[in-house]
């Protein structure tokens, strides 16, 4: 099958690598589409070491077959899978969920082979069917979305909070959408006018983030993934206030902790979400009033589709300043 | 009076400094017994540029006079008082108080002259008699100890919850005791097996930092200030686990922020505390079977004693490496 991969940090295009075959609990996929997110970038770049075979986390695609008799109705539905495979073992696991077991893979970013291929597996509790008015454009959201709204799971939000989100870019503009649900005062940040013009396309109130006021936000949502985004985010959040950082960072920061301590700042790290309430959020916006804020809206943020086999045409794409999401698609 | 001063960054002993005079609002008092904290350490070092005046916010005094009529009854009283000035006209200071008004003084560290002078004026709201059972060395402790249980106030503990203080300084044997109340789980780690003989004495369980397993504790609270503190904690919070910041740190700290993203830690910075509840701890813990963990030992932190006129020399003791708490006696 074709794939892309990551080997000592190269990334590369494979025309004949091998299919994988499903465990017993495990359905073989079909991809569809898929998606290259910031966290693919940093990966090329070095941020996970060590991490070698097929790249990418979000996907949408078709079960072709399963590796039990008793798990056979999943053949031939359209699905998308959450991306965290749990030892079902530990106390974690057993509390909680796989998200954050120590013994757990990760499709595509630690120990498990991802998507960016003709086929992959995935154990069949990680599967969820795709509602048919959802089409496979906006599927392919489903991960990224649901990790946004994994900030509603951890935060309690008042209707007059002020929100900020810095970064208008790919996972500050599903963010945004989803904290302006319900009527939210959001505000998306960026540096340059022109990375404000789609946000303000959806609907979205947009700021310069030079240009925003200290301490004037009550949560903020660091979407940079770099130190100028958490400095201005730090600064902009009010005394007990909330910082979310919803990005991977690559390396160190150099972080001022003394108005973190002084003004009681609560930090919060947010990474994977609920995949059924994304995928009912994505039903929900079918042609639904977005403006209006009811809805999401995702299909705006596509800037592109590759084959596959031009994958590394699609990652220098999707690194490019201001780039939105590059979708894959393998035939 | 005699007074101990900062002026563009050098600390000076006043024979001769004016005494204040206290405003309609205020009281003056009398100073007995004052402490030195890492914050009056940080402020000599530059950290809060800008300070001028007499520094010092923790002490113990008698009212000698009010300033109005009305508030005479405070005449003769044995007081500690709440550090922060707020403007009690702004939204803050109307709905949650004085701590982080925006236009708030604070004592001895913001626009306000402090406590290590004969005398010294507070608004009569920021005052609180002192029990007669607890002595002028309990009492001095009541800002930091309060400043302590202001985690209780933040944080959620369950009682199956593994607490971890990095830090056997001042701040951190009151914050491990305060934790350590109702049973809870807490260890103290320390760089130096001496530095973990004090906290061993008051019964806290005790351990070296660079042994303590990665992610083996739900809580971790930073209180040495430093990047290498910052560091372990980081380190040995469990994923989804807390971190609170309870030293201000002097200038920016590199921060892998990886692990905060990935592991979804909350990491919350702490400043001041409720007194009312730390004068009735210091009560309930006269006497007390604080060895049982039913109180907190305060008097045990105390290295020594100085008279404001040799502060500097005071100032040098503080600032040893292994130092806890260093008060000064005006007369
Ligand atoms: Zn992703
Ligand atoms: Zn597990
Ligand atoms: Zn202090
Ligand atoms: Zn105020």
């Amino acid at each position: 099958m074709q794939a892309l991969t990551l080997h000592a940090g190269c990334l590369a295009f494979q025309a004949d690598w091998p299919a994988p075959t499903p465990g017993p609990d495990e359905a073989l996929i079909r991809v569809t589409l898929a998606g290259v997110c910031s966290t693919d970038l940093e990966m090329v770049k070095g941020y996970v070491a060590g991490f070698s075979g097929v790249l990418g986390h979000e996907f949408v695609g078709v079960v072709e077959r399963t590796g039990a008799a008793e798990t056979a109705e999943w053949i031939g539905r359209r699905v998308v899978g959450s991306i965290n495979i749990g030892c079902r073992r530990c106390r974690v696991c057993l509390g909680e969920g796989p998200e954050h077991c120590p013994n757990r893979t990760t499709l595509g970013i630690h120990n498990r082979d991802g998507v960016f291929a003709d086929l992959v597996t995935l154990p069949v509790v990680n599967l969820l069917p795709v509602p048919q008015s959802v089409a496979d454009e906006a599927a392919v959201f489903t991960e990224p979305l649901a990790a946004a709204l994994r900030i509603r799971e951890q935060i309690k939000l008042r209707p007059t909070d002020r929100i900020a989100v810095v970064g208008p870019g790919r996972l500050g503009l599903l963010v945004a959408q989803v904290l302006a649900l319900g009527a939210g005062d959001v505000v998306v940040l960026g540096r340059r006018p022109e990375s404000l013009a789609l946000p303000a396309r959806l609907g979205l109130r947009t700021g310069l983030v030079d240009e925003q006021p200290d301490d004037s936000a009550d949560l903020v949502v660091e979407a940079t993934g770099n130190d100028a985004g958490f400095a201005h985010s730090l600064r902009i959040v009010r005394p007990q206030g909330t910082l979310v950082l919803k990005s991977t960072f690559h390396g160190n920061a150099d972080v001022n902790l003394t108005k973190l301590v002084v003004g009681e700042i609560a930090v919060r790290g947010s990474r994977c979400g609920p995949f059924a309430p994304a995928l009912r959020l994505l039903e929900a916006s079918v042609g639904g009033d977005t403006a209006a804020r009811l809805g999401v809206q995702v299909r705006p943020l596509i800037d592109a589709e590759y084959l596959l086999r031009d994958g590394l045409r699609a990652f220098d794409h999707a690194a490019r300043p201001g780039a939105r999401k590059v979708l894959l698609r393998p035939t």
